[in-house]
Order: structure tokens, then sequence, then C-alpha cells
């Protein structure tokens, strides 16, 4: 299974730009977890992902599997940005990529520039609480908000495809499935304009912003679960969401990450009929251990309704090793399950074909 | 050991009844999970039930393993509904059933023509839900209905050997301990009753329905986790019935299904006497994953504490994909820990003797 | 890599006293799991503990593995407790342990004697809960009850090197980070000291006990996850106390037990800079599951915020029965990547090193 999971492109439904400057160790390490600090003795390259870079990423800049890390740092340095991320996302092997630009400090590469080093088109997911901070910043009277919001939604680029709510990050994934009420909308717009740096972290705003994307046809992306050190991981259970999920239907709402929750998610992409998964961010973190977490997440979850993304974001590794780590998990999947007589090749090769590309091009409309 | 298992007969101790009539491929498809509808592009054959079902079911109807959909329903209704039945249900190998009578609608057999049809004895559950909404529906006196109540399931026939809660589906597990007062029983009753179709969703009615079972000294089976798109998987976890599980004691208490939630099932089956865990439903819908789930939920859970259920319904497929399941999953774990030195053939024997049925016969006096 | 880790002392970072007397098989079971009792029919023995008791136990004393619990109890009772504690806490192999002396019953003997059998050093870890009752317990003024309990943890002996709090039993995890007031202190410690047996049970006591030993800069270790069947389970997640592992940030926080929240502890290890993690009590309890258990414990975590420890209290098989399993389920962990490719065998004898003893000795300056 393995040959044909690599000769399949796969469609990155969810990632961010890639830096495209130079780094060094600290910051390197910093990029290539959740973590933003470890004490003193403990190394952010003695984990899962690390060894996972160590293990998959020095062939691909000419080194030998397993350098040590400041082997590779040196060789990374020596070839320049420029020329690792070039091979590194060339190495990914994908058929296009969704990329959330939502978060991209300077020197982050825009999407136009990460699909042409990774030789696919690039889309464009719109973050939705960026679109309301920008409204909110841009003054105004708050009476107007909601629909200011909603016009900048609708006036989307044409690369757009899908929509993407960090509710997980800031209020929590308990959101009511109703849209909220013009006074409900007013007195939010009104607290979020008072701020002097406007930061969505309001129910009532997150709803709204999905509700935008939802009228608009949008494909919603949900981070949930697994990701920074800020999130408060009891809030982001996508259980808490089931509300919203069923009131959105039909519109598509993709479950990003979801670790520890993927089994939930899984449920959830069988109950609800418009819900989809995937396991971004953890398959790289998780390295070795990524098929576990496949293998869970597959329990579930129908094959028709589970996607792959890397939510890589400023390191090139990270499209490579999410690439690497969840064709191998796939792979052994279902791989295994031909062994065992579970399924056929030809029905596993189907199977891997819909993961990879066909349920994604079917839910973005690419 | 799978030639060990497969010589035993196994108790199923939770199921539903079957449907009596040939179905089409959508109904087929909407009895095959728990979901209630999929979106155009999306098949549930593409799932892990879907795929078991292809391997294990049409070899049982003459056809090779892994035949298309399409030309295993046409087999299926070739053969007619009742043949089909017939050969599933001998074909699940079942020392007996205890079947859930409390959701059939029209054309599932009772258990009596289920029983004849698997070659077994089958005894009855009486849902507990279903005996308050059908006094409340009978209107008379809101001050009479816990006593009418009590009285009803205190006279039950006697081939009823337990009774089913399904409060996780409706106000959730969150139950207390404490048997209602009178007071909040005539509280909760004159809202049951002022319902058009009385439907109970009450802590306090959940609650004293338990209580009467428990009164009777009938075992309770407790629906858990997993189940159809209705419930709130969140009010599903059995760590929420805890206080009422330890109030229960020394009656049996039963927790059904348990996914996702199924190590915290084992953690309760360890520390209070009274609890019993399965993994039903969730063992035909994990597919060529059952044996993971059955490995987790025989983390604490210790062996004398765990049965077997199928939480079919339906399709006689269910019924006899869950035996497969079963004791294919748990041969794997007691064959590796045989073959890891764990334990000796004689215990695993012994432990395989103890989840198949006796554990099921000392529990229900079967 | 199993030979390796069986040249490798472990740091056992908590643990508790062995009992110094015979016991006979009903106190044996007891002592075994966290159940309180089992009904008819139902044995201890027929558990992942109790038949990873019978693998790796019997030998010790000079039995065949897999011998009968009876047969096991009787050359028990032959050799005597003495012999029997030698035996078997030689066996462990252990570098030095961290006692929590906070729950120790008559015929428990204290750290040094403990020591002296396992043939390494004792430190003591100091049960906050502990000191806050023995000083409530002494009368005197409210007044002066938080000085009190500051001035006894910062009196503490030499051999203290950590502290322990059993929040997770008591009034549960959801710690806030803040220090407590003066006036919310003062009016806990006048409820605490009107108690006739004054037993702390209170945000506000439980905090201010964390927070008194981190300032006297003693690492602190929390009951989380699974215990005793008087816990309520749901209050032990880790995620809980997020709040106040940030808050108490340089000093250590370390994680202990976790399952079946062990893969949010994993998190939490990777995402906090002072949070370690560690699978004591389950370790022994999921016996020939272990492996799975340290596994996915290993997801998240970087590889230098895992530490060993047993929990073991009692039994002396128990500090046995965790190093053996712990040894293996690492060993297995690390081989299994060693023989995949996913790391060096170097890289995997230096991450033994690190959980073994060296991330321990790091966090409690030992």
């Amino acid at each position: 299974m393995l040959g044909y999971l690599e000769s399949l492109p796969l469609l990155d439904h969810h990632c961010h730009g890639v830096l495209g400057r130079d780094v060094g160790r600290a910051e390197f390490e910093a990029l290539l977890t959740e973590a933003d600090t470890v004490p003193p003795g403990v190394s952010l390259f003695e984990t899962q992902v690390g060894f996972a870079l160590r293990r998959w990423c020095p062939p691909v800049l000419g080194l030998d599997a397993h350098a040590a890390p400041d082997d590779y740092l040196a060789r990374r340095a020596e070839l320049g940005a420029a020329e690792v991320n070039r091979r590194l996302l060339e190495a990914a092997g994908l058929a296009a990529l969704c990329v959330d630009t939502g978060f991209a400090p300077e020197a982050i590469l825009d999407p136009v520039e990460l699909g042409r080093l990774a030789g696919a088109p690039a889309h464009e997911v719109v973050r939705l609480e960026a679109v309301a901070e920008e409204v909110a910043a841009g003054g105004g009277d708050a009476a107007r908000f909601a629909a200011d919001v909603r016009a900048r939604i609708d006036a989307r680029p044409a690369g757009v495809v899908g929509a993407k709510s960090i509710a997980a990050y800031r209020a929590g994934l308990e959101l009511e499935g109703a849209r909220p009420s013009a006074a409900e909308l007013a007195s939010a717009a009104g607290r979020l304009m008072r701020q002097k740096e406007p930061r969505v972290c309001d129910e009532v705003l997150h709803r709204y912003l999905v509700w935008c994307a939802v009228d608009a046809g949008l494909p919603v992306q949900f981070h949930v679960g697994y990701g920074d050190a800020d999130a408060d991981l009891r809030r982001g259970d996508p259980l808490l969401l089931a509300g919203l999920l069923r009131a959105m239907d039909p519109v598509p709402a993709l479950l990003l990450h979801n670790y520890p929750f993927h089994r939930n998610a899984g449920y959830l992409a069988q109950v609800l009929p418009n819900v989809y998964v995937d396991a971004g961010l953890a398959t790289h973190n998780l390295g070795h251990r990524a098929p576990a977490l496949i293998a869970e997440l597959l329990e579930l979850a129908p094959f028709g309704k589970v996607l792959y993304s890397s939510d890589a974001f400023g390191l090139a590794e990270l499209y490579y090793l999410g690439a690497v780590l969840f064709r191998r998990g796939l792979a052994a999947f279902l791989g295994d399950g031909v062994a065992d007589g579970a399924w056929t090749s030809a029905d596993a090769e189907r199977v891997a074909g819909m993961v990879a590309s066909a349920n994604a091009r079917r839910v973005y409309g690419i």
C-alpha cells in the first residue's frame, strides 16, 4: 500500500504560510512544537516530532537519516531558506493546498509563493475572527459591525474556498446552534469595538462569524483539540460543538486536528451528515505514533468523511513530515486490513484515493 | 484461541428485535450505522462496519467474501428476509439472548421469534422509560403515576431478566444517587402527563425508574456513550453515573456500549462491586478495529465483570457481525497474551468462558 | 532494548510504604487493586494485574511462573513478610525512591526501612493535606492556621525532596491559579478547624498548600486520574489544573498516574514548561496492556519530561511489578522504534536513561 500512497498527491486542506527566511536553533525548536518554552535540560528534539524530523528530513537536504540536530541545522543554513523550502515542499507531493492566512507575521510567504514552492495550486481559507478584528479595528459604527463583517465575507476574493473559526482558542467550542439576534450582536460588537486592540473572544461573535460563512456557502474549518499553550483544551472538545454542527447542515464543517478528542470527532463524522475530520498537526507531532492516531480516527468516521491536512506553519519540514507520516500511517492501516482480509486491495486503493484528495475536492469544489 | 472461542456459544445480553421483512439499499444503509443521512458522494458501506459486513456476511448467504454491496443486497432479496435472518442468526452461535423490547416498530419480530431463529432461548429486558410513557399515556392521576409505574415493573412477565435505562439519550447520565422524594416525583409526573405524547426526559423520572428496577431486584442496563445522532454524547460519559451506581449496589448495573468512554467504564467495573461492562454496538461499528476496543476495555475491568452483547437492531447481519468480531477480538487479546507468556492457555480459556456466557448467566440468573 | 533497560536502575519517584507483616488472601486481594470489594463469583486475581502478578512474582519467591493464587500465597506465608519484601524490592532494581508518607497505617514500614529493603536511598515526599490536617487537629487559632502550615512546610526535614497534593481525591483538580487571599484562607481554616476530625476538602486550602510548597521551592506531585473508589474521576482530569500549573512555573509539577487522561497529561507536558508526567499505578494495573499506555503517554510528552513511578503501596509485589512492566513497556516502545528506523539505538538508549532516572534526578535535585 505504501507504494500506492506515495504515487498519490495529497490535497493539504489546511495549512499556513511557510517562513521565507533562515532561522536559528532556538527559533527552529520553538516552531517545531506547540510549546512556548522548555526548562534547562529538556530539548524539543527529544520528542516524537523531533525524532521524526531527524529521520525523514535530512535525506531531503542531502544528509543521512538521523543526523544530529546541529548538523541538520548547519546544513539547513548552508542551503538557505529558499532552497530548503523548495526541496521539502516539493518532496511533500501535494495536489493542492488550502492556506489559512489569518496568522501571518512578517516573513511568512503568501499562498501564491507557497503554491509555487509546492508545485501545486494554493487556495485560500479566510480566518473569520481576523475579518471581524479588522472591521472592529477600522473603527466605525458598532451598529454597522455585523453588516460590515458579512459584507467582507461575501466579497471575498475568488480564490477563497473555505472559512476557518478559532473559537476553540478563544471562547471555546460550546457555541449555540441558533443565529445570534440583532440585539446580542449589537451588544457584542460594542464590547469588541471598545477594546484598544480588538480581539474576538465572545460566544456570540464566533457564532455569528460561522453563520456568515454558512450563509455564503463556505465550508467552515474549526480548530479542535490540541493546539498552542494558551488554549484551554477542555473547551476544545468537538462534542461541545454538536448543536451548531447540526444547525449548519448541509454546509460542510471540517473538524481540524482533533487530538486527543479524535474518537469524539470520528463519532460526529458518522452521525452528522455535514461533518468531516482530519488529524492535522497531531500527525507530525506524534511522529512514530501517527499510525495509532490515524487508526483511531478511522474507527467511526466514514472513509468518505476523512481528509488530509498538515496544519504546517513556518517550517517547511512540517509540510513534508505531515505528508510522509500521513501516507505511512494510512498505508499501514489499509495494508494491515488487506493482509488480514478485512478488505481487498482494490477497496484499500479506492479508500486511499478518497482520503488523499477526492474527499477534499468534493467538499471544497476544487 | 480462535478455535476455542468459536466453540463457545455467546450469551448476547443486550440486543433488540430483528426486522421480519425485506429492505432496499437506502433502508439497509440507514440500519447499518447510527447516521441519520449521508451527503452525496458518501456511502455508509465505505466504513468499518460496511467492510466488515462485506467480509463476513456474503459467505453466509452463499457469496464470496467482499462481494459488492449491490450484489450482496440482490442475493439478500433473492433469499428473502426469513431465510437471511435464519442463516445469520444461526451463524452467530448464541447461547441465549436478552432482548430490549422498548423500541420495536412494525415488522420487528418479538423475542420468541428471534430466539427461534437463533436456536437459543430469548429473555426479555424491560425498557424503563417505555413503561413510564405507557402509564402516562394511559391518562389517569398524576398522584398515582409513581405507584402505577412501580406496580407495572413489579408485575413484569416471568421472562423478564433485567431492565434498561435510556437516560443517556434523554436527560443524560448525571443522575443523583438518592431516591427521589414524593414531592419531586409528583411534580415530574405532572409535567410528563401534561405532554400530548409523554416522553420521559427528566432526571427525577429516569432515577425513579432505576430505583423501581433496583427494588424489584432487576439488573439494570444503562445505555452509555455512542448511540444515535440525537444523543448528546457529552452526557453519556459513565463517570456521570457513579453516584447512582454506588447507591444501587448490590443490584448489578450493566454499562452498555461505552465507546469512546470504555476506559472510564472499565475503571468503574474495577472500583465499584456491582458494575459490569460490555462493548456492544461499537464492536460491529469498529469492524477491523474491534480488537483495539476490546483490549482497551479489558485494561482495568476485571474479567469477571465483562459481558458480550451485540446491541443489534433490525438487520440480522448485526447479530452475526457482533458475534464474529467479538470472538475474533477476544481471541486476539487472549491469544496474544498466551503467545507473550502473560497467561497460560488454561487461564485464557477460563477467561473466554467467563466473558462468553458465564458472567452473564451469573448476573441475570439465567 | 530490554537488556539495556534491565541494566538501568529505575528512580521510583512516587511510592508509598510497604507492609511489614503477613497478609491473608482477602487482604492481599484488597491491596492488589483499587476496588473496595467484589461480588461473589468475581476474583481480583482474574484481572490484568492479577495475571501479571502470577507471571512475574512467583519466580522471585522460588515458584514457577503462573502459579495458582493459593499456591503463591502459601509460599508467601512460608517465606514471611520480611523475606518476601526483601526479595521483591531488591528484584525491582531501583536507583532511589521518593516515598509519600502521607498515608501510613500501622505496620507500614517507614522510608528508611523501605530503602534498606530496596538497597537504594529513600527520600521523602510530604503530603500537603496531611500537614494541614495535623495543624488543624492540633487545635489552636484559626487565624494562625495559614502561617503554621507554611512554617511546617518550610521546616521540613532535610530528606524531603517534594510535596504531594491529593486535591484530585477531595475537592478536585479545578484549582484556581492565584494565591488565595488572607480572607479566603481565614474562612476556609475556620471551617476546617470546626470539624471533629479535620479533613481538607476545600479548593482554597488545596491551592494554598500547593503555593506553600511552591514558595518553598519543592516540586509538587499531583494525584491525577485513576485512583480508589472514593474519587470522582471526572474531577481528576489534569486539564482542570492548567491554570495553577501555569502559575507555579518554574517550580516543577509532576502529574502522577494520569490514566485514563494520560494523553491530556502528555499534552500539558509538551505545552507547559514545568510539567512532568508518569504512568504510575496504571502501569501495574494494566499488566499486559502497560505497553499501550506507555506508548500513548509518549505521544506528546517530550522524553525529557517523563518519569518512572510505581505508586506501590503495601504489597512488595507492586514495587516489583511496576518496575518490570515499565521496563518492558518502555523497551517495547523504544525497540519498535529502532526496528522501524524511527530512531537509532543510541537515541533509544539515551531516552531510556533519561526516563529511567536522569529526568527525576534533575527535577528533584537527587
